[in-house]
């Protein structure tokens, strides 16, 4: 017997005498005269139907066990689907303890109740159509980066830069350090999970001037929210002999549709499923969601546009404040819920390494952030401070020449015009399927006071 | 004027008028009559000539500085290259210090003196061939699995698993914690950097069926041997309805051969530079690295093997010793300096998880270490234990039955027989282009004593 998938199964153009399939049963429905199983396997949304002769039940054949299938596949007379197997051997390779299984035949299980199984929600529709849009996704970045002729980079996850990311560092030990008598530190250095790698990239595109990476960082923020994780995805890249935002906005955008371009024509029922159950109002919204319209406002405008508000913000707007959750949520608004993208910040409120603008003393820098309705910050870039004199003198009023030098020394030896963004994957993937909570589109969310296997 | 890369100048069918070339000065020739320059941009290993009258060079243009040259594309009169660039203008966009730039023009650097200089060692055209290569690897890796209907899992770095690595795990602390009087760990638990996706993958296995992860995987160990890194990078694998090792095997030697497949095709001159300056004899071999041959052995008699050997050992071989690397070499070179697939190790020697052959009471299991020439071990996966019985006696001899709860649990829903593996992707680079240091095949490495940016 060919050994087929379910999707494969699903998809086959002419029926066949002698198949295979093995998967999970989502349904038993026994009839006098028929038993009716859906068999799913991981590899689509939607489960394989199997027709069966009543004498091949048997008591383990339930919902949630494993089956191995034999029998032939025909053109099936439902309109819902192309085909079905009639049943000529049923094995149940796996049984599964119905009472203790945390999931339940044909219910739509809540993402809050689901949560709490982490190893066994994946077997549910929702969490499983999740998982296979994120692996298209995944795939679908390092193509389009690829075929843009950047090269990837693993920029590490331990390192010894520990002065960007301020208090929200999570530090590494040896777990026999603590015991020994001298604590001393595993990289003779004290050692910290990146936040970004971004000064990493810097160093690579000094060499292959267009340069990505696309992986785990790391922030030890004591929060709750539907926004964010201690461990998140952040793709990032990085271009050299770039000397306009606008080259850096046009990179985010073109990620962004071709990134979702992909996922929908790879998974359109993974994302139909999302859109129907999960947020039904996202539906007519795809076509924003593809860039269709944007915004692009400077971080002046947008304060003027805070401050002629009607509404009134817990913090009140001023220049030289970050922008919260609420003043975001504002300017989408003001926009037309299309995504906004806000540049020019004020050059005392973002780190050293962002691009003076020159508009005044130390006015503003070329930053850039993306904002999009539901999720806020999708994506943050700049121009990078290339020109060594301007570099200098800032590392030196915040007290970091000694820890740049290697920084500095990109300056010296061949340094260009750059910059680079990063866009959080996680709220990509929030923002497309609308989900409101970012623990649900991530397989093995870590955050404070959690981490579950 | 059209901008290219040095790349598709290089590969350019027709001259064209107006072109824009971007990047690092790699030689300057200046002679009476004319000045030649090598341009590169890290888009390939060959650099683009440019021809210019001498009345464009000027003081800044060095080795090493960056420059934009505008002019024709004309079909070079040498017969070693294709298209070469008659300047029109030169502008030096960064200059560089050469006095103290550590690089060299026209040096062959050993790679142990540009391991020195971790920002500045991939504009040496050994690291940047490395890095193309490392780039096109990992895209192969994705699409290998990708093509073959594997969902893609990002695998939690942060875990609370604690019992699998033993004495050489990270253990992570956040960065405030020391300070405040009361010690609380982030996650409620203790936390740790991961040693393996495995069992987050077998999760995925129990939904999807074939599951794969490519990720950071970090080991404590206090080594400055050639072959380990404290941070490298694991390519794993889990396929499910999986009952013989020869399936696993099958998949290691698909995935070895399709990679290494596109590596070649991809990167041709890059790998040309590794055969031909960095393992001259790797060259004759790459046949054998293509798996034309291998050879699969039992522990058993790997161990009748070994203790035939004329050689004498440090280790001694006896049933039940793990292979040392010794022991590898000579296996390896003993079936011929062919990739060498061990089976069926000592029950005892191996983790709980793998899955007891039953050839005796608790004799061997069905595992598998794949050990290459040159490297030792390159890939290393088992059966997983399905049944219930096995795997909750085994844990309960081990007292570790309350922290598996949840991997008991995906034998009780729905288990299915199972197995996978992983494979070390730094090694794999070092084994197929032939570098005997593992720190020369990662953009940053980490270890004892070193984590340098």
């Amino acid at each position: 017997a060919v050994r087929l998938r379910v999707r494969e199964a699903l998809g086959a153009r002419e029926p066949a005498d002698a198949v295979r399939v093995q998967g999970w049963v989502r349904s038993v429905r026994s009839q006098k005269e028929v038993l009716f199983l859906h068999i799913n396997d991981g590899s689509s949304l939607e489960s394989l139907q199997v027709v069966a002769n009543p004498s091949l039940e048997k008591k383990d054949l339930t919902f949630g066990s494993a089956v191995e299938v034999q029998g032939k596949l025909v053109k099936s007379p439902h309109r819902m689907q192309n085909m079905e197997l009639q049943a000529e051997t049923i094995r149940v390779v796996g049984p599964c303890d119905i009472w203790s299984f945390p999931l339940k035949m044909k219910e739509r299980h809540p993402l809050e109740y689901v949560r709490q199984f982490p190893h066994l929600r994946c077997r549910n529709n929702t969490l499983g159509a999740l998982l296979r849009i994120r692996s298209e996704a995944t795939a679908g970045i390092h193509s389009f980066f690829q075929d843009n002729g950047y090269v990837h980079i693993h920029t590490p996850i331990i390192t010894s830069n520990d002065c960007e990311g301020a208090g929200e560092l999570f530090q590494i030990e040896v777990s026999w350090a603590k015991e020994s008598a001298q604590k001393t530190h595993f990289f003779n250095v004290p050692a910290f999970l990146t936040v970004s790698g971004q000064l990493h990239l810097e160093v690579m595109a000094g060499a292959f001037t267009h340069v990505f990476t696309f992986g785990p960082t790391f922030r030890a923020e004591n929060s709750q929210s539907r926004r964010h994780l201690a461990e998140f995805y952040m793709v990032e890249a990085e271009l050299s002999f770039t000397e306009s935002l606008q080259d850096i906005m046009q990179v985010m955008e073109d990620l962004f549709k071709t990134v979702t371009s992909t996922v929908l024509s790879k998974c359109p029922h993974d994302v139909e499923l999302f859109h129907k159950y999960i947020a039904p109002a996202q539906k007519s919204d795809i076509t924003q969601k593809l860039f269709s319209s944007s915004c692009r406002i400077s971080y002046g405008e947008a304060m003027e546009i805070l401050k002629q508000a009607a509404q009134t913000f817990t913090f009140k707007p001023e220049w030289g404040c970050d922008l919260q959750t609420e003043h975001e949520k504002y300017l989408v608004k003001h926009c037309g819920e299309v995504p906004v993208f806000v540049v020019n910040y004020p050059y005392d409120l973002k780190p050293f390494y962002m691009r003076d603008n020159e508009d005044g003393p130390q006015h503003t820098v070329a930053a850039v952030d993306l904002l999009v309705p539901g999720v806020g910050e999708l994506c943050g870039g700049s121009l990078r401070e290339e020109r060594l004199p301007f570099l200098e003198s800032r590392l030196q009023r915040l007290g970091l020449t000694d820890a740049y030098q290697w920084y500095l020394d990109l300056r010296k030896f061949g340094s260009v015009p750059h910059g680079g963004f990063g866009m959080g994957f996680e709220r990509y993937l929030q923002y497309i399927l609308g989900v409101d909570n970012i623990k649900d589109v991530i397989p093995f969310p870590r955050f404070s006071h959690s981490c579950l296997l």
